[in-house]
């Protein structure tokens, strides 16, 4: 057999996958995901969705958290932690973890974190209220309360009372307590770019709401994980405005290329320089209301957006499980190490940057190091290298 | 990256995968498989060894059974099936659904199936009993009484009440009853040759004992697959003599071609033509004795072997339970859909038979079609082809 035909099966073969992991289980005729109208039991949860990995959407789960009716109350919030100091997440744009342009050099893109401050509970909310996109209108500034280091159980231990420890049907089913519970405070502003996580993930929505889109591990080639220079925000108060710095030293991190909501500007270029994204199957897609839980499964790429409530905020407490690392995992690396050639889809884009820093970085290298490319949990990007797998305990 | 390195690269990343579902999930220090001394919860069973893709023996599960004590009593057995017609499969050497040469040509490898008689359950029993591979001594004729069309629950059903009819714990597990119960009597002649079967699978041995090589489904390259002219020992009582012929229209099956326990001689030239197997890691090997359960997981590639109890019978039951298609099944689909390119491993042997067999056999061109090559559960090569994933109800 040539190269040439081989390399053809390689894509045939990569492309089959992902159509046959929704006729067999995912779905192939629609691009929602199940919703359950009652808590599954721990089994029903194993069977049906853990263990196959798929994502589902329960509804009545929570009904009884103290924190869907309370915290509609920013009254109560602000009183419960009147005397909290908790970490606030600051962008001009509402992006952390995010890919943007590098000021030095508008082609050339670096993965932004988030200026990150510590404050009273009660000026941090107010800061998220505040939160504005158009410096025309005044700040500039987005605020987003979070932490993902259990902050749940930490900085807002106080509210920690209104929502159960865990899940209960989902932690019989895995067999152990979240590793770690985290709350998300923002706004419509505030939008998380495409993503894994090492984790099977309870997601809860306490108010407001929150629009995933999904993609399975088996689309890891959709996603264009390439790795970007480290920057971070710094947010000077006195001015107000916001300087994105390179780490220092240098290190890159690898994280998906793909934005499922580019501008119309965008969407021509991102079209030719993405088009496993867009050639291929359409993402999943849910929308996760007060009151409802998302189970995002470990390992699934997503992108979240919110819509605020009445008062201009999104609250969502997730849970996050040690997942499994088994044969999944084990065929997942061995997929991702495997190089789709995307330089034969698009010979023309061969000068882009995109394509400048695939030449830089074999990512199939990194196989023979026995290590295949890992992409992080978001915040976590310095932790993750050495975590190892664990197992999991009740 | 040029064409070579790139196939260097895809090898690599199979190695790795081998030794990675190893270190992460199955054990990479011993070739054992988790033993078990009770029945596990359902919940337990499904997380640890289902979902995963695990197999694990399971003692002091089936202790119950009557037929533990009754079927060790051979006039029990011949009086219950006094008035049975059975199924008896009858080889000159005790491998049925194996690879044989071809009497037109030795060099040239065939799928082998027994032939296949009823007859009174006591005469088979008899059969079995005289079994014997060494024309010197007489019959060179092996009975086996299996046949895996839910054979307990129709031809035996005068001893299926002495066994569970399902394994009460993988029953609620799986949330389905199981789709097919087999019996197995034969002795230390007869031997079923490496495959995987698309069902979970419940082995319990009665009598004598079992010893299966096991490779997990990633392993699936180091099997050296390949579709062989399927052919059919026809037996005459009254000449004693076997013919295996092809069958008409000539049809292929595609089929393990590795033994795991070669003779002296074959070893050498099998360590040449079948590298990935005995270059990979060592398969997991477990014994499994009367009154203990084997799990024997979907897709996992077995071999298995027997010794008989003290009248010379080696007894079991298993129960076949339906599979979910999931991202597991569509992961080996794909690993499955990779050419090992052999070729360059093994330059001197391009001339042997097996190689000139690749070369008429485009596996990855059945990619194309969006169908991968299947193996087929033995037993079932015909019906197989037909067989869809379908939902599992209890």
């Amino acid at each position: 057999m040539c190269p040439e035909a081989m390399s053809t099966a390689t894509k045939l073969a990569i492309e089959n996958l992902w159509e046959e992991v929704r006729e067999l289980s995912l779905g192939s005729t629609t691009y929602q995901i199940d919703h359950l109208t009652s808590p599954p039991t721990p089994l029903q949860f194993l069977r049906d969705y853990i263990s196959p990995n798929k994502p589902c959407l329960i509804s009545n789960s929570v009904n009884h958290w103290p924190a869907l009716s309370r915290w509609s109350s920013t009254h109560y919030l602000k009183k419960t932690l009147s005397s909290s100091t908790v970490s606030v997440h600051l962008t001009p744009n509402g992006r952390a973890d995010s890919l943007t342009p590098h000021r030095d050099n508008s082609s050339s893109l670096v993965f932004a974190s988030a200026h990150v401050e510590k404050m009273p509970f009660p000026v941090a909310l107010e800061m998220v209220s505040q939160s504005d996109t158009c410096s025309g209108k005044g700040s500039n500034c987005v605020a987003y309360l979070q932490e993902q280091n259990d902050c749940f159980r930490n900085e807002y231990f106080d509210l920690s009372q209104d929502c159960d420890d865990h899940i209960p049907w989902a932690s019989e089913a895995l067999g152990c307590l979240p590793e770690a519970v985290n709350l998300w405070i923002g706004n419509e502003f505030s939008v998380t770019s495409f993503h894994k996580d090492h984790y099977e993930n309870l997601y809860a929505v306490i108010s407001g709401e929150k629009h995933f889109v999904l993609l399975p591990p088996t689309d890891v080639h959709r996603m264009y994980i390439r790795e970007y220079p480290s920057a971070q925000y710094h947010y000077s108060r006195d001015t107000g405005d916001f300087k994105l710095e390179l780490k220092e030293p240098k290190r890159y991190v690898p994280w998906c290329s793909v934005d499922p909501y580019p501008s119309f500007e965008e969407k021509g270029r991102d079209m030719s320089r993405f088009p496993l994204y867009y050639k291929g199957p359409k993402p999943f897609e849910v929308t996760v209301k007060a009151g409802q839980v998302l189970y995002l499964p470990s390992m699934w790429f997503h992108h979240v957006s919110q819509r605020p409530d009445s008062r201009g905020l999104t609250v969502a407490v997730n849970y996050w499980y040690d997942m499994r690392f088994d044969i999944k995992y084990a065929y997942f690396n061995f997929l991702q190490s495997i190089k789709y050639s995307s330089r034969s889809d698009s010979p023309s884009h061969q000068q882009e940057t995109l394509e400048q820093q695939e030449d830089d970085l074999d990512v199939i290298s990194s196989v023979q190091n026995g290590a295949a490319l890992e992409q992080l949990n978001d915040g976590e990007e310095e932790q993750f290298i050495n975590r190892l797998p664990h197992p999991c305990d009740i």
